[in-house]
C-alpha cells in the first residue's frame, strides 16, 4: 500500500518520473492534452523494457497463481465436505437442500468475487481496451451475485420448510449484510462505471469508494464463511466423534476455514499493491482520464 | 486506495505537484539532497495553506470520530454483555473467569490494535518528530497484544480446569493465528522499524509487507470475533429462549458483531486512503526518505 505507482523504494533509479504530472493535474482540463503515446508510455511501466517491472509483473503472476492454486483448494474441500461428507445436493427441503448453502456461497460471493475483484491487475490486459475487461469484470461479479442469491435461496427455502427461523444468527446477518451490500456495489457500480452516462469525474471520485466498499465486502464475506463454518461443524458434529474430539471431518471444515481466510488475505495483497494496478487506473492517471474516452481507443 | 497521494481527484488545481521527485529519484542517492525545508512542505500538505487539504483533514477527524465512537460501543457492549447478562468475572475455572476472554481479546486484538494501527494517519502528529510515535504506537501494540495473550489465558485455563479440550474449532484457530500473526508482526516491526539497527532501504522494502499483514490481522481477529460470539450465542442460548427466539441477550450479542465489523470497515478506510498517510510515509516519500534520520529532527 505504500509503495509508489511508478517507482517501488526498489526501482528509484530506473523508474519514469517523466511524466508531464504538474501541468496536467495543474491546469486540470482532463485528457484533452494527453497524447495516445504518453498514455502508451504509461501503459508500458513494468514490462519488458524495463528490469524491476518485470520483477514486479513476474510477482504478480506468482501472486496470482497462488490464488487461482487456492481458489481451487477450497472448491474441492467445500464440494467433497458437502458431497462426500454431508451426502449430496438435492432441492427437496431435506439437510441435501442446505447444502447447496455453503458450495454456492463460498463459489458465489468469496471465490468468483475475489477472482472478479483482481481482473484488472493482470498485466496481460494492460496494453487493451478496457471496455471488455469492464464487461467481464461486471459479468463475473454478475454471475457472483447470482449464486450468492441461489445460495441464500437454498437455505431459506430449506428452513422454510422445517420451521426453522431464518435471520437469527450472527453469521445470518453478516452474511445477508455482505449480499445486500453487493447487490447495491454492483447496480451502483454498473451504473457509475459501465454505463456511459456519469461524466469522468464522478467516476474519478467514486471509484475510491468503490474500491474501499468492495475489499469490505469481501471482508464481511470471509467472516460469514468462518462463522458459517464454525456453526455448522458445532451442529453436525456432536453425536458420535464430537467436534472437540477433532475428528476427520472437523479437520476438513476448519482446513477449509484456513484456505479461506489465506484466499482473503492474497485478494487484499494484489487489490492493495500499487504497482499491480492497471496503469491508467492508478492515482495519477484518475485525475486526467476520461474513463469513457478509454474505452474508445 | 486510488486517490493520489498528493492529488485527490476533487483537488487537481490546488495541490501542489511541484516536488522535485525526478531528480531525487532519478539519482537514487537517497535524502542527502532533500532539504529540511522540502520536508516541512511535505508535511504541511492537507492543512491550512491548502483548502482541499482541509477538506481531507476534516473528512479524517470525522472517520476518526466515528472509529472512537464505535471503539467505546463496542467495548460498552462486550463488558455489558459479560457482567450483565453472563454473571461477571473471577479467576477460579468457573464460566466467569471465562468471561474474561471475549472483554480482553475484544480489547486488545480489535480495539486497541485498530486504534494503534491508525496512529500515524493523525494530522496533529505530522508535524512532529516521529520517534515518540512510533513508541506510542509499539507500546499500544505491546499492549494490545498483552490483553490478547492474557484473554487467551483465561479460556485456556478455564478449558483445562474444566476438562474441556483446547483449539479445536474454526474459531479457535483462527484466534490463536492472529494472536501468533500479531507476536510475530510486533517483534518485527520493533525490531525493523523502531531499533535503530535496520537500514533504511530495508524499512522501506518491508514497510509494505508490515502494513499489509497488519491489515490482514485485522481481518483475522474481526473473523475469530464473529465466528467466537456466533459459537458462544449457540452454546448458553439453548435452555429458556433459544438463540431462534432471538431474545434480548441474542439482539446485544448479534449488535456487538454488526459493531466490530462496522469497526474493521472504519480501521481499513482510514489506513487505505493514501491522503491520510503520514506525508514521509507516502510512497514518492519512502524512497528518499531514510527513517532513521527522520527520528533525529
Amino acid at each position: 500500500m505504500h509503495s509508489s505507482p511508478s517507482c517501488s523504494p526498489g526501482c528509484s533509479s530506473s523508474c519514469s518520473i517523466s511524466l508531464p504530472l504538474s501541468p496536467l493535474s495543474s491546469n486540470g482540463r482532463g485528457s484533452e492534452s494527453v497524447s495516445a503515446e504518453e498514455k502508451r508510455e504509461v501503459r508500458n511501466r513494468n514490462t519488458a523494457s524495463d528490469p524491476s517491472g518485470m520483477a514486479s509483473v513476474l510477482s504478480f503472476y506468482l501472486s496470482y497463481l497462488l490464488l487461482l492454486s487456492l481458489s481451487v483448494c477450497v472448491l474441492v474441500c467445500v464440494s467433497v465436505w458437502s458431497s462426500d461428507w454431508r451426502g449430496g445436493f438435492a432441492w427437496d427441503g431435506s439437510a441435501l437442500q442446505f447444502n447447496w448453502h455453503p458450495v454456492l456461497m463460498v463459489s458465489g460471493l468469496l471465490l468468483l468475487y475475489g477472482n472478479g475483484a483482481v481482473l484488472y491487475r493482470v498485466p496481460l490486459t494492460w496494453g487493451q481496451n478496457k471496455l471488455p475487461w469492464k464487461l467481464l469484470h461486471a459479468g463475473l461479479m454478475l454471475l457472483a451475485l447470482i449464486f450468492s442469491i441461489v445460495g441464500l435461496c437454498a437455505v431459506f427455502d430449506f428452513h422454510n420448510k422445517n420451521k426453522t427461523p431464518n435471520l437469527y444468527s450472527l453469521h445470518s446477518w453478516i452474511g445477508i449484510a455482505a449480499t445486500a451490500l453487493f447487490a447495491l456495489q454492483w447496480v451502483f457500480g454498473a451504473g457509475v462505471f459501465l454505463l456511459p452516462c456519469a461524466p469522468p469525474r464522478l467516476r474519478g471520485l467514486l471509484k475510491p469508494l468503490h474500491v474501499w466498499m468492495g475489499g469490505g465486502i469481501l471482508g464481511l464475506s470471509v467472516a460469514a464463511c468462518i462463522s458459517g463454518i464454525n456453526e455448522k461443524l458445532f451442529f453436525v458434529l456432536k453425536a458420535g466423534p464430537s467436534y472437540s474430539d477433532l475428528p476427520s471431518e472437523a479437520v476438513l471444515g476448519n482446513s477449509l476455514g484456513v484456505l479461506i481466510v489465506a484466499f482473503g488475505l492474497v485478494v487484499m495483497r494484489i487489490l492493495s499493491n500499487q504497482n499491480w494496478q492497471r496503469p491508467d487506473s492508478r492515482p495519477e492517471d484518475l485525475v486526467y482520464t476520461p474513463l469513457l474516452q478509454e474505452e474508445n481507443e
